[in-house]
């Protein structure tokens, strides 16, 4: 049932529930959306909105307008991106795309808000190393993260990121041979305008945003994360753990 | 920085920065919110769109308006819903509610959907009984579920879940003394009609989707379930394993 007045567009309603039923395999007989008419039907709106919720999935490379042919399926699922103690932003989408790409947008030395703080072990007003990324999959930006670092250990941790354009490659050029994922927090909100932008995002997207805290294999934390993943294009797993301290990571 | 034409509402985009400004700590030296003429210059919008958020946060018990005061700062934080290899609705919430309350909303034994059968490890057109649930935590709806489980093995599950109002009391009267789970995934999409309804959102609310597979402890799978938490009032927490196998579930 679609509802109207719910503080979110009907075209958004309708894309996300195209999403949904491509994803659970409605259409895999023919590989093709149905026409226009027929989706109208089905959700109960009009073409108009069919049009704009498909406009929105051709963007995101879910469905592509094949002329004179139909609307051809293209994807049907997000990329999986696991949680575990092992896990490692360049390992996790594994071989589902060719290209994982991280890109630092700005670093700086600030003191840590509290939360921060507070997850870190470390004293209020403690300074912190800040590094912005974007992340890439075949040059679709799939997340963007925020990462705090005590700035006493890892002063240079911006400078190791920026050659190394990762963070497991930066830990380790400041002797932090290997390390673990703590917790996570998963929790979802509306994306906003600085990460609408980086991420390219249609209006009123979905992010899932999972807050992260590594230490290294003497359990002091090194790192907290906030990374926000566009719902649209990933989704986490979360699976039984390989306990493989010392791995390659 | 507010997003105008979005397709999500003004008011929904600032309750959503006022619920993260309070989970923030931001207002926590007054525990009030600060009067609609500051939230307004704050977040850029006019004092109409400040009321609607507001009444939002007021129906989701995180301020509450107090006659002559002010706006109080009821409860900062969502409860935390843990994942991890000994994940049991009725303990997860521990102690942030004192009342978890499981309901049957219907039962019935259908032909397994294809991804259900699959996850299951069962031949396509097998049949399962599938259960609908909604969960509480001190009377408010925090998720609605549809279990799956295997009707060959499981026929007796909704009437044992019926009796027991747990789906670990219901498998222990069904001879399985424990069980783990095998993967969860988790993704974020609008919340439709029926889910609406039943968690009592407000409109164009978040949900939270955690599929999971639950195995014996042989490794056959025995549950497939696709939980919706409401994101406004849960986040799901993803710590190390405790690998209690045999513990009381």
């Amino acid at each position: 049932m679609v509802e109207r007045q719910t503080g979110v567009a009907l075209w958004r309603q309708i894309a996300d529930r195209m999403r949904l039923a491509i994803n659970n395999g409605d259409f895999d007989e023919t590989g093709m959306m149905p026409p226009e008419t027929v989706l109208a039907a089905r959700f109960g709106v009009n073409r108009h909105t069919v049009r704009s919720a498909m406009a929105t999935l051709a963007d995101e490379g879910i469905v592509r307008a094949m002329q004179g042919v139909g609307t051809r399926i293209e994807r049907r699922d997000r990329l999986s991106f696991p949680i575990s103690r092992r896990t490692r932003f360049s390992q996790g989408l594994g071989n589902q795309a060719r290209d994982i790409e991280g890109r630092m947008l700005e670093a700086d030395t600030d003191v840590a808000p509290a939360v921060v703080a507070q997850a870190l072990g470390l004293a209020a007003g403690t300074p912190c190393v800040r590094i912005e990324t974007v992340n890439s999959a075949d040059k679709r930006p799939i997340s963007r993260a925020t990462h705090y670092f005590p700035a006493e250990r890892f002063a240079e941790m911006a400078e190791a990121y920026e050659r190394t354009r990762s963070i497991t490659a930066a830990f380790r050029e400041l002797d932090v041979s290997d390390y673990v994922r703590r917790s996570t927090e998963i929790s979802a909100i509306h994306a906003e305008g600085d990460d609408m932008r980086h991420l390219k995002l249609s209006p009123g997207a979905i992010i899932l945003v999972a807050t992260a805290i590594n230490t290294d294999l003497t359990g002091i934390p090194i790192q907290y994360s906030r990374t926000r993943f566009a719902a649209d294009r990933v989704k986490l797993t979360v699976e039984p753990e390989n306990d493989g301290i010392g791995d390659p990571g």
